[in-house]
């Protein structure tokens, strides 16, 4: 694929590529490129894990990274991000990956330019590395994806993770029901309660509260969350056996899930950040095998 | 040479090598020393081409490059420049990179210190690895200096761009000529007009208006600027089939030039980008190479 | 050894252990492992060159190293430190090396994790690096520690230095004193003044002043403090001909050293700051050893 940008755009055999991919880069993490590659990682929002995800899987595959500071940049001097991606291409880099506020940032960047985008977040739109990342550890675990229950609680409206999973998930055959606040259920339809979901769901997906997106006048009560929508002891007590629990990071202890249940055994958490490697590594590679 | 601090050092011969050497790496980008170099890009002023370009340079030369923050450095404690240079000095650095908003910050880094200065910008004074691809970039179109008629327009008072291109293009025997608005015409003499210069150029030089430089008292109007002293789309017509336009970047779209134009037929914005890649690899190898 | 947290931690023979292999880097400071490790340096005080010694080091091993910016880093969005190196581990990082303003901050990160935690400075507590490349310059000058007179200057309480040194010194068989104001000399006895000390010390430590922690209030007089405790040029002239002068840096001049006698003959300032890389490849290479 040329670039990455949602997951709209990829069809079921696009998917399957990239997590059979990651596979055989958890099998054999180390591969070179015949040719020397050079991308940057744009973060203009904060971030760590995605950021350092990237970072590692551009290490393992052997590509130059060149350094970017959204904080020192031109953008400061008030560059288009066209302008600054343009400047990239010209300076030789093959690939950018961009985590940007503004949603859809990508299109701006569709013409005109030679270089591979991957989109690391755009705004309330979607995540798509994260997605896939989720798939693969759910193939993971279940080794299929038809008729898996997975449940997505949180703030469905602003997610984009929500928005990336609950579409793959429904065109790969998975059964999607969701758990929200009203206010947060956005277009979204069919929301459930936890009581009809502890008894059948096989992935209990967590959203993060995004405490820093819905600012002060949101009025947010943490343990109010905690008691009406999170992952207490209690409802994990009542969990089926081979039921998983998953939640993109970085985790709010006590508000999304119990301090104690981050790392208990349903938890992927952690084994979702391991994961990501080895799916970035196989997205990188995609829009990158097109360039050689 | 030892360093790169100014146009002023250079000889025509000197001049002659960096850009016979940068040719050639632009056909064949490879290289490595014999000997593990270590540089430190020290940018101490927002920058995203030059910085970048540098970066690529020095991976593509396969050196080693240690990260420095401005924002978190000990320059934050009080340090002065010549004890961070020492610093990293003592730390096994071989060459700095420096951009600094001080006017010839590198006096204070002649005596004393045993390690290659290459001037990234200095304050108001010159940017001689901006000057060095721009001249590049004239003779990849043209093929030599003498009488080529280049126009440079905009701040020249204030620009390291003007002061550095207008010295070296002088000295190869370029005719250079000038279109400013009177207040921003500095020591330099010899203004022109649009109308004057359109028959006869070969090269439009056009300078960056610095906003964050004039600040706000200025009372810079924008489109009043573009009409004036900008390369309008009726200007750029009444140009020479051979005319190229050239700007150190980033662009302020609609303000030094329309935005039509920056990717136009004469324009080698992105041009000189690519071009200054090879022109720092060149420099970087020629004060490395004393350093065997 | 697993992590170096401080300098308690350390026998004697863990301390020769590390000299002797910094000595042996020095010789010959090619080194790669067998193993690809990648390491993370989490910087959240500012610091140019222990971070700047650290990512030396970790070139010249060959590690791949994932770079931190504390100031766009999930840390902003709440999250722990446990949570955030967990994290690191969950990416595949081997070892993280952590400066943080809170005292003893890897106390949290001492169980449920399996990765390396090298302490580069943690609030007022310790700073085991700095102590062992100053070790490593003082063995260097004199070939033992037994019965070599130090006498430390400065703020000995709030500084992390003069802990770690003071406690290393005395196990190794050296004769330490103390000068300091009467504010500055916390929980340590034994102060001396600049007349009994300059007859006889063998080294001069001067630790820095730390006005970014002492804050306004504390009123300070940089020519009062250089007057009474700082090494004037009158003070330098009676010290013994081997007698060396050493400092952790950054030096504030004329403060703790007159400005003259930063690079004099006595001053190993600028060779501590040569030692620490190799010292710090020795840290690295030690817990690095025990992942293979």
């Amino acid at each position: 694929m040329k670039h990455l940008l949602n997951m709209n755009d990829l069809e079921i055999k696009d998917i399957d590529t990239i997590l059979n991919r990651a596979l055989e880069f958890q099998q054999n993490p180390s591969h070179q490129f015949n040719k020397q590659f050079t991308v940057v990682n744009l973060f203009f929002e904060p971030s760590t894990r995605t950021k350092m995800s990237f970072e590692m899987a551009e290490r393992k595959l052997g590509l130059h990274i060149l350094p970017f500071e959204a904080g020192t940049s031109s953008t400061l001097k008030g560059e288009t991000m066209y302008d600054t991606v343009r400047t990239l291409e010209a300076i030789g880099v093959d690939a950018v990956v961009i985590r940007h506020e503004q949603d859809q940032f990508y299109e701006e960047l569709m013409s005109g330019l030679n270089l591979a985008i991957i989109n690391a977040g755009d705004g309330s739109g979607q995540h798509p590395s994260q997605c896939l990342l989720d798939l693969y550890t759910i193939k993971q675990e279940f080794g299929k994806f038809e008729g898996i229950h997975v449940t997505i609680v949180g703030d469905i409206a602003h997610s984009r993770v929500a928005k990336s999973n609950a579409l793959a998930l429904k065109k790969l055959g998975a059964h999607v029901t969701f758990i929200c606040p009203p206010e947060w259920q956005g277009d979204f339809d069919a929301t459930s309660t936890w009581e009809e979901v502890l008894p059948t769901a096989d992935v209990v997906m967590l959203l993060r509260v995004q405490h820093e997106r819905h600012g002060k006048e949101n009025d947010f009560l943490k343990e109010l969350y905690h008691k009406e929508y999170g992952l207490t002891i209690a409802r994990y007590a009542e969990l089926k056996p081979s039921t998983i629990v998953m939640h993109p990071a970085p985790v709010n202890r006590d508000v999304e899930i119990a301090s104690e249940l981050v790392e208990s055994d349903k938890s992927r958490i952690f084994k979702q950040i391991q994961n990501g490697v080895f799916v970035r590594m196989a997205i990188l590679e995609s829009v990158l095998k097109e360039r050689m």
